[in-house]
């Protein structure tokens, strides 16, 4: 074919949320792997587990006991990378030599006593519950003078650096806003001036008439894989209202984002039949006390594996020093999505 | 203590280079591991193996069969990325969904016909004939209108997306500049107009008299970890005279960076006793036919272990949301790589 096709030849897109190009290889998919195959185990875990730091009633290594909660439960993070007592001061030396002190809280949620579930296999009512910490979490945290940014993320699998598989997430609130949100505040701010509609508003708007990147929509909410996905099945959730962040969500909004979670990462599951790896985290506005209208809450899933449980994608050598690169459209990976069932592959735990 | 002390607070750095920031938590180290453990074999590889398709004489899945060489064999890459007989055309949305064909040209460089050899096994004028090929390579693919830029790069070890022990070694040259070069266009750039020396040379002054970050030096290359590493072990090879790219070093330039890439990779491995993965590369000018004197040539190499031969270091959940995060400073990783002997743990190669 003589023109330009976006399923078939290479091509870079443009991430109007952050800016930035991915370079998508659509042919390339078809390349043999002999590389590095990953485990996968298909563990039974126990419900309790006695030597669990994270499970009710259990200590922890800081010597602190856990409460036997019976929902949630969220406590500072014993080696957090931030803490809130830094002493201001920093260094300049000609620009070449920078930095700032930053001070700051780490917390961990548990999202179950359960020991044995992920998010897939709650309930919503149990989601919802997660969903509420964390609305109560941004809240508290976000109205510290101190504290201008609040990320709240959960890296799920030991393939993502988790190195307890009892359900949590973590927060880590900071002075500073890091690089990742202050991008999407350039992107965002930029097109509300022109348009004075946020930019995933409209963004959202062309998705669903296009339909072929979305995996599945609620009353409040939407998942898609965006035009921009950098991971071979990464997704985003999109509130339908353009609020800013998870406090201004309405009680039925709350309960539609728990069950847009719980159906995108039953799905997810269901890809290839295992308990699917991923980091995954809400964007919202920083909490520096101005209002930003342009800001649109979303949350991002970013999930490592490529074409199996086994193989996954490398972020490697030319991602590094050049562009992030992908080797399936998203338009692919959204059909992928879209045909699995929303019933874990599982079952319902007992 | 009650005054700010890098060695010990959580802080921030500046990438003058690139114009982003990292976080940098000290006392962090300390935390326990629990979590994923890497695999190490210390495998015997014969000197030829039949099922390479990198050795020499051997057939690759392209079905073209390689020549018997003696040092080094590059060709174009048989399931590249990019692609140089692209139509033009691409996509455009409201700003929002954006896509732009890109051509371009992957290129596989083997290092040596030895198959069971990396490049620390491998002597100086071994590795200096990989350099004078990286020249040749610049050379031709930069001369051509449809490229303007080229990245060489290694990807070593399973661990780091690399499929095939064999010693090699890859270039993807194309039509537009990824974002990689492209910041660090701007932060050299700026800084040439401001200063007239290049942002490297300056940085090289201040590190060359602080010497803390210093892992070694030859006449020509100094190599160290950047103030702003990311990764643990992160090291940049910087060239003493400012020149834009490889094609201009000198005959005893072009030698005494192949004794920088040995002496620093020996290191690398004898630091965890294994053959020590990351993913390398130079950075040069764009090949845009424009001069850039603010460009400075560059190597950088970016591992991903932290503790052990086994425990990495995962760019996860908030370094995805967020930003990256490092856990020992840069001048302790630069202190246990001066520490580390210059002779190969295993011995001198038969
Ligand atoms: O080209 P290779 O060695 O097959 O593939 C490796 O390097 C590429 C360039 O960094 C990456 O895109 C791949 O994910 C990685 O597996
Ligand atoms: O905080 P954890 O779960 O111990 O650690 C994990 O998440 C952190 C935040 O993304 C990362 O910095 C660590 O590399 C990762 O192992």
């Amino acid at each position: 074919s003589t023109s330009f096709d976006s399923t078939e030849h290479p091509h870079r897109r443009f991430n109007a949320l952050a800016g930035e190009w991915v370079l998508v290889s659509p042919h390339r998919s078809k390349r043999p792997w002999q590389g590095q195959q990953e485990e996968t185990e298909q563990e039974q875990r126990p419900a309790y587990d006695p030597t669990c730091y994270l499970c009710p009633g259990n200590s922890r290594v800081g010597g602190e006991q856990n409460p036997k909660y019976e929902s949630t439960f969220v406590f500072n993070n014993d080696f957090g990378a931030l803490t809130a007592d830094v002493p201001t001061g920093g260094v300049n030396e000609g620009g070449l030599l920078r930095a700032e002190a930053e001070s700051g809280i780490c917390r961990v949620i548990c999202f179950s006593p359960r020991h044995d579930l992920t998010l897939p296999q709650m309930t919503v009512p149990a989601i919802r519950k997660v969903v509420d910490l964390w609305v109560e979490e941004f809240t508290t945290l976000g109205a510290r003078p101190d504290i201008n940014y609040v990320q709240i993320f959960e890296n799920k699998g030991p393939m993502m650096g988790c190195s307890n598989p009892h359900p949590h997430g973590q927060i880590w609130a900071q002075r500073t806003v890091p690089g990742e949100p202050a991008k999407e505040t350039t992107q965002q701010l930029a097109y509300f001036e022109e348009h004075g509609r946020t930019l995933l508003s409209d963004y959202l708007t062309i998705e669903l008439e296009k339909k072929e990147r979305v995996v599945l929509e609620n009353e409040h909410f939407v998942v898609l894989v965006p035009y921009w996905a950098v991971w071979p099945f990464e997704t985003i959730i999109i509130a339908r209202r353009p609020v800013q962040d998870i406090t201004q969500l309405t009680h039925d909004e709350r309960t539609a984002l728990a069950d847009a979670v719980r159906r995108l990462t039953i799905r997810y599951d269901n890809l290839f039949n295992i308990s699917f790896p991923y980091s995954a985290g809400l964007h919202q506005r920083p909490t520096d006390g101005q209002e930003h209208p342009e800001w649109h809450l979303h949350m991002h899933f970013y999930p490592p594996l490529l074409r199996s449980a086994t193989v996954r994608k490398f972020m490697v050598g030319y991602e590094m020093l050049g562009d992030p690169q992908r080797d399936v459209t998203p338009e692919f990976s959204a059909g992928r999505l879209r045909e699995q069932s929303e019933v874990h592959y599982k079952g319902v735990p007992a």
